[in-house]
């Protein structure tokens, strides 16, 4: 069992979803992706944090197995974002992003951290997450997450990163942008050539697909009923794929499918809750009966 | 074997799909349907053209299984629809529609047609396709497609029409429409409280649906790179749904998880061609591959 690095955003969230407001709730891709990750091995969590963040967040986080040497307490507040929600939760707006001290992070990795073989580079700027890789030894698997705000802004930077990782995730929209081809298929070509030979798009109700090469699998996500907070979903799909696949030290093709399917698990537990409250509340033995309820989904 | 009793619109269409035209292609979801349904069995079509039908197009059908006792011809022209496609071929807007004969279609059910087991009726008038169901003995599997045309002018008699099928086939904004429900596994289990036993939501490239309570069954679409023409997809699913079905003469819900696949097959190949050109054309070889690819799609 390996432990897995991520580096990412801790922060506060506050979200208006169907009438109702939460106020300051934890949030930030590392957040999410360590607490996923932890259901599978150990995580160490680099990232930043202002002298506000609670002691009780702080805890839920070690308690879980999550390696704090690599979070920096800094004078000032934390990562706040603020959003709302549209009525079928399928699109937000942000109402407010306060990046306090997020807006002067730079990673810094624990000499302890640097020869982690499992290394997720959560959603941050891409000059950022290639400084993380500028710190550590040449890892076994290195996956990175990225969004259209990074396709925007530090194109360049993303390219050059791509370069040098193995998994690359991100939403449909995100591989259309980034390869100006409308067919998600030749969308998957253009982003391996990039560099990644693994690529995951993400399609949020419609579930997910994993791209290497002419190896294609595609997996639908578990219809709910119940949807109470999308936020974070797809750091908890990367977060708990990426801590399979570091337990198991397994990345053949067949395991990283699998590690799909529990990443899509955590990821419904995640939107069943609202903040991490369900992926950090979700047991052992609710994982495994969701993952046996995702073959039943899926096999014929 | 059983054959499979199909009603619905045969029609031409002339298609404007990445700026070029394609003027009066064989079109109409009986058309699709019963072409598609071949793969499996033998099919009895039910529906009306004008003497503009050309013989080319009824030596088609003829030639690959359908029995044209119940194609009407009369005085006039054939239904005639008109349409533009945008350039990522994820929607369409009609630019002309012209009903022609169809304008007075009354179904008459041969009395040979009368007692077959598998009955499809394709997405018309839902007053016409009770008509079709007064004129049948009660069959072994009713299926009814509809689209949201009939949920906005017809829905008290689609509502009706509910009460009297076994399985219900629409896309997932239809499904949304017909329910107001935003949530697909809401709008499912409202779906079943009008009649329908099994619900099949279409979702086009994200895949299908299958809802029978709560076993649910959710297949992705084939990523394809080579998309060529999405007319009639959702009518050659639901023709090689029930023309398996038919085949085997097993209802059971295993063996609609299977009618799903062979659904999904025929509907991939459907996209790939110009009007009816590639599930025409396609082998009982290139039929049982592709089922094989679904496989590897999903399987892990």
């Amino acid at each position: 069992m390996h432990p897995t690095l991520i580096v990412g955003s801790v922060a506060f969230d506050t979200l208006h979803i169907g009438g109702k407001c939460h106020t300051k709730v934890l949030g930030g891709s590392a957040t999410y992706a360590s607490i996923a990750a932890t259901h599978f091995g150990p995580v160490q969590l680099v990232g930043v944090v202002g002298r506000d963040f609670p002691d009780t967040a702080t805890r839920l986080l070690r308690d879980r197995g999550v390696d704090l040497a690599g979070l920096e307490v800094t004078d000032g507040e934390t990562f706040h974002w603020e959003g709302r929600y549209s009525d079928d939760l399928s699109s937000r707006e942000t109402l407010r992003t306060d990046l306090n001290v997020f807006a002067d992070f730079r990673p810094k990795i624990p000499s302890t951290f640097r020869s982690t073989p499992f290394v997720m580079l959560g959603n941050i700027d891409p000059a950022l997450q290639m400084e993380v890789l500028e710190q550590i030894t040449r890892p076994k698997l290195v996956l990175a997450d990225t969004m259209n705000l990074w396709i925007d802004i530090r194109r360049d930077e993303l390219c050059e990163l791509c370069k040098r990782v193995d998994v690359l995730v991100l939403n449909d929209e995100e591989a259309r942008q980034l390869t100006d081809e409308k067919n998600l298929v030749v969308a998957a070509r253009a982003l391996h050539a990039l560099g990644p030979k693994t690529v995951i798009i993400k399609k949020g109700e419609h579930g997910a697909l994993l791209l290497q090469g002419q190896d294609v699998f595609s997996l639908p996500a578990l219809p709910l009923a119940d949807v109470a907070d999308p936020t974070g979903a797809g750091d908890t799909f990367a977060g708990a794929l990426m801590g399979f696949l570091a337990r198991s030290g397994d990345i053949s093709s067949a395991n990283l499918r699998r590690a799909v399917v529990y990443g899509s698990v955590l990821a419904s537990f995640c939107v069943q809750g609202v903040s991490t409250s369900r992926i950090a509340n979700a047991t052992a033995e609710d994982v495994l009966a969701r993952y046996n309820e995702f073959q039943r989904l899926t096999s014929f």
